[in-house]
């Protein structure tokens, strides 16, 4: 463990030269205390208060929001200062952006503000303090972001893999074949994750995969409507989407294109945020549990903070099943008035369930 | 949430003898207790005393013990009692084995005991319960076993997949090229993790891999003397073991056949129990966290009990280099005497750190 003097030995001032440089002391000059945070930095310190029982955590917060119910970031916040609260902990909110991990060094930031640890979300692949997190000293959680080796660092998500999967299920359950998968941001760890399990999953279920209903688009209802008309034209009957934003964005592209959901197209979105429940209709989609989430998270970085070294924690996703979802319309039959044969070979397993009663 | 009244309704019968079937009342008979137990169970009936604060939490235990410090389950179970202490509940540890769980169903143990869930350790993946997980509504948590869909199952563990990367990465380093793998037991998740963990590194530091220097044995020392020999026989500078009791019985094999660790071969370990360091020489392993993992285990099964669905939780392993490991010699080239040449074409890199003094 360095102490206050290995630091001042290393730089052959006082102890009490770097305390002043540690807690922002008055009568010491700027650059001395720049070189007292590095060299602090530098050499693993982490602790300016050794005796602090009650610790002071950084939730960091980017590209999205706590404030609102249907923000994100609302209820994982809240389940973390739940348990934050239970352990007598103050956490400190902190909305930042690429510029400010530029302007700062993560661990000259966690150090200068005395925070035991920190919670972060939303951060993008690219971002400068991405490379950092590899050999921090500071106890640090992500969100959806995974670090390999540095056992200081824990990545905590809902298992995209299996929430995928469920959808998928769901819709094949259902009788659709050609879907779409209109997924987040590109730079994103977890729309990697997704867009491999939807790949996954359309194999494990003999689905047709098409390289252009597998597109990457933007977390923000807007991405819709650059895909969605394609996504028509290619004959889908079903858009499975990266988030409930997304989805309610294809919604409302469907119905301009002339279409309704569920009838014609089947919706799924993904996260159910509060907002989901009230789309019209009312949306399918994959649920993760946010306040869950955020409960965990705090035990967990706790954990980290004292040494026990959890690398990888998901929560499990659940299928919410609203109205937005419906069972496959053979479309291309019902477009071309085809012969019953050619319907059936579009979709056999419908025949029992619903044509019969339609011919 | 099923209450008794439910359970009476269904069976046409009155509460007060759901009551004694479920605590286990004189005046009833087996057969109507039986009846009970198990209408509860196919219910989803979990909890017998709504009003109780202090949970019971069941702790069991299958091919392998938790009594002595060097055995597996030791700090596991020190590290999950201690959370129970924080939290004032209680557990209790129950030894099992297969025709236990053949005799007596899951679900209708859990709720004749009242317990709020379990955390069970070293079950084998062809065991009774395994099936009866899938479906289970008690909370329950799983050591390096995983289930998939049910949300009241989550699985907790270390990730093996970077501690075999660390072990092969260490191994590389000191340029070995030809490692053996002698994994643990077939029916387990984690050999199979481990497995496909042995042959992603290998791949990934371009090493050659041989079939039959990656072999399944069984989790003692015992199994050493059924591989090491042919291992020997094949050129071998190293062999990574699945466990610690595994690699002392590769070392003492490797000193009967005449060879020395670390000059001759290198030996690496997995767990890091205490009698890897009193080994002749220390072992090198990957050390698992146990501590960590049974506090993190108590923690994430009471948050499956408050529905926080933890589905997969992984603690980040770390390679403790001790003395069983060491630079590669150059066997071939040692021992028939080659020209320089074909030692560096065995194994160019060693050239600049250590060939130059020896030749």
């Amino acid at each position: 463990m360095v102490t206050i003097q290995d630091i001042a030995d290393r730089l052959g001032i006082s102890v009490s030269t770097v305390s002043k440089g540690l807690n922002g002391g008055k009568d010491i000059s700027e650059s001395l205390r720049q070189q007292v945070l590095d060299t602090a930095v530098e050499m693993g310190y982490t602790q300016k208060r050794k005796a602090r029982v009650n610790k002071r955590i950084a939730f960091f917060i980017e590209n999205m929001a706590c404030e609102k119910e249907d923000d994100f970031g609302y209820e994982i916040l809240l389940g973390f200062q739940q348990g934050a609260f239970r352990d007598k902990d103050s956490v400190d909110i902190i909305p930042i952006t690429p510029e400010f991990q530029q302007e700062i060094r993560y661990d000259n930031y966690m150090l200068e503000n005395d925070y035991a640890g920190a919670f972060l979300l939303g951060l993008a692949l690219n971002d400068p303090w991405m490379q950092q997190f590899c050999d921090t000293t500071f106890p640090t959680l992500l969100l959806d972001n995974f670090i390999s080796i540095n056992p200081k660092l824990g990545y905590i998500g809902t298992d995209s893999e299996e929430g995928i999967e469920m959808a998928i299920s769901h819709l094949y359950s259902l009788g659709h074949e050609k879907i779409a998968f209109l997924n987040g941001s590109k730079d994103s760890m977890i729309s990697d994750q997704r867009m491999r399990a939807y790949l996954h999953s359309m194999n494990k279920y003999h689905l047709p995969i098409d390289p252009n209903l597998a597109v990457y688009g933007y977390f923000v209802a807007d991405a819709a409507k650059y895909h969605v008309p394609a996504f028509l034209d290619a004959g889908v009957t079903a858009i499975l989407c990266g988030n409930d934003s997304i989805a309610e964005g294809v919604i409302k592209c469907v119905k301009e294109a002339g279409f309704s959901v569920p009838e014609d197209i089947s919706v799924i979105g993904f996260d159910d945020l509060p907002f989901a429940a009230e789309l019209d209709p009312p949306l399918t989609t994959i649920r993760q549990n946010r306040g869950g989430l955020g409960k965990c998270a705090f035990f967990i970085l706790s954990g980290l903070v004292s040494n026990i070294p959890s690398s990888r924690v998901l929560l499990r996703p659940t299928l919410v099943a609203r109205k937005s979802t419906a069972i496959a319309k053979p479309r291309i039959a019902l477009r071309r008035t085809d012969s019953l044969d050619s319907v059936l070979r579009v979709n056999p397993r419908l025949y029992e369930e619903n044509l019969k009663d339609q011919l």
